[in-house]
């Protein structure tokens, strides 16, 4: 039976029908193909003329800049895999339902971006000493929680110069598509997704900290609206896996034979390398090691497998839990927050054994 | 106020996560970018080694084959740009809502495939004289309706042989993605979604008509559960617009200043070439003529544009409306059917206009 609480608004679905999830069968690729990655889109995808466009460097530096695309790609060029998971992944998930993009755990991909560092660039402008935070703001607009804006993001300026981050061109060596950010799109490893700005048009260097919407109303883990509350920063620790034997289409229920079965997956964290998976086929009532395996890269994904024969027939509840190198270890059941950020409680897939 | 009618199930937001519709800004390209063109998959995505694929047409033949994709590609090669929209585009619009896969009218695309032509191949094998059918298989598995199967679905010999079919290994230059078909699918221009079968595994020629549950239980237009039904073929006229302005985050509605505005978008059919589009700001009141453009192929949709210079702020709700040159026109409100195929009434887009 369905509840009133399951039930999802029109709007939910209309922002669910826009943006992408990937399935999880995906997860059998250390690098997400083309257009399966995750897809977020708050406002529209703009329509960007990269003969007209150039990347705005400006607030308190030394020296102004505004570079071409062409101008870009003289420099230092790099190609790192990252990981990256949206925020809200899990929301669906949270009782009662936050009303924003509905994702269960799908909301993920590992890419290969194509860029140049951000740090250099940084440097080259020549920050000023009174430097706080770095804004970025991208080119798509729109209106949310009634405040018309050009969706805009930062990073304190130890995570600008340190965290690795690259503006990026390119996924391998195929441009970025429109939906992805064309032209430019900032990447941070290990952060959550909205802090990669895309069809990036601006960096402004602050002397105090940004208060754009996005940084001191959205992605705060509140309990309440009156709340300053905590921002949402790097990706907690989470393991999924391929959803084991068919699907019913419409339930999305699995059903396996009663044969061995290798569950398999990928697991990830911002916050440390992932140091153990473990899986239970009793709901997370025991459980025990999986194979950890390679990652494509530092700040991708790693890949874990168990094999798993059912003792016999009937439902089972499978379950996978990551732990981070920091100590770092997925909850049993969601932790709620006023919107629904950051809720990476252990996958559970329930499996129909004895299927003929 | 969102009534108990419009409220989602879980499933069906599950469905909705899997499945991937195009952002209707993506209008403004005659071929969709990668990544953005509609997706839907039945049941899990298989994960193919094409180094032991080989397509297999058998059945009422006079020479079985089995060749594999360096085979396929020494044949004659074409790339047909082709529109191709689900056959349950629009289902979300109807009331009472037929609960499955829940578009808007998102599930569509248009891609430049990529393949060799079916009816020399089937030549090739050499037709029985009483074939009746040709039906192909996917290597997707699941359940649906209570049935285990693999997704399959047939075409008439006359339709096999003279609707242009092609079985595609790429869309332009790059091979198929995993989600749409790789190794090799079906493409028949003209016809919904369903037809075009991903991840093909055999082509059976047959001497009486198909009976997979996806000819004859799923894609019939059916106004209850004990009648049989017509079958769903070729698609229905259309018109779809980019929605105007800017969106609100999460309720998707549309803003916009008081000033001229190009209204623009695509338009298709699958019984004929489009020879009309009208724009309505009225909510259909009153019609007038759009601008028509080019297509990027016979198959293809047709560009349209019309400006628009609302007359004072407020709300206004914008249609568009296709004719093609068989005479079939979209209708103003929904034509129900059990399962919820081949809604193509007009779309209407609310925007309040006056935005500062």
């Amino acid at each position: 039976m369905t509840s009133q609480a399951d039930l999802i608004s029109t709007g939910e679905l209309r922002l669910a029908l826009r943006n992408s999830g990937m399935p999880l069968e995906a997860l059998r690729w250390p690098i997400t193909p083309p257009g399966l990655h995750y897809l977020l889109v708050h406002y529209d995808i703009p329509y960007v003329d990269v003969d007209r466009w150039q990347l705005r460097i400006d607030g308190r530096v030394e020296r102004r800049l505004a570079l071409p695309l062409a101008e870009l790609k003289r420099r230092e060029t790099v190609t790192v895999p990252v990981t990256m998971e949206c925020a809200g992944n899990g929301r669906a998930g949270m009782r009662p339902r936050p009303v924003s993009q509905p994702w269960f755990c799908e909301a993920v991909g590992t890419a290969a971006w194509t860029g140049t560092p951000l740090a250099p660039l940084l440097r080259e402008a020549g920050l000023d000493r009174g430097a706080v935070d770095v804004a970025f703001t991208g080119l798509d607009r729109g209106i949310e929680g009634g405040v018309a804006q050009a969706y805009a993001r930062s990073l304190p300026v130890a995570e600008a110069l340190g965290s690795g981050a690259i503006l990026a061109w390119a996924i391998g060596d195929v441009p970025l598509p429109p939906q992805h950010g064309f032209p430019l799109r900032l990447v941070v490893p290990g952060w959550y997704g909205m802090t990669n700005v895309k069809w990036l048009d601006r960096i402004a260097v602050l002397d105090a900290p940004f208060d754009g919407y996005q940084q001191v109303t959205g992605y705060r883990i509140r309990s309440a609206a009156d709340e300053p509350g905590e921002p949402v920063t790097r990706m907690e620790p989470r393991a999924l896996m391929v959803p084991p034997g068919v699907p019913d289409f419409m339930t999305r229920r699995r059903f396996a034979p009663l044969a061995p079965c290798r569950l398999e997956g990928r697991a990830w964290s911002g916050r440390g390398r992932i140091s153990r998976v473990e899986v239970s086929a009793d709901g997370g009532a025991s459980w025990r090691d999986a194979e950890l395996g390679d990652a494509p890269g530092a700040h991708a994904w790693r890949a874990w497998w168990s094999e798993w024969m059912p003792a016999e027939p009937g439902d089972f509840e499978l379950c996978c839990r990551a732990t981070d190198a920091a100590g770092n270890v997925q909850p049993l059941a969601p932790e709620w927050n006023l919107g629904g950020y950051a809720n990476n409680a252990v996958q559970r897939v329930v499996v129909t054994v004895g299927l003929r």
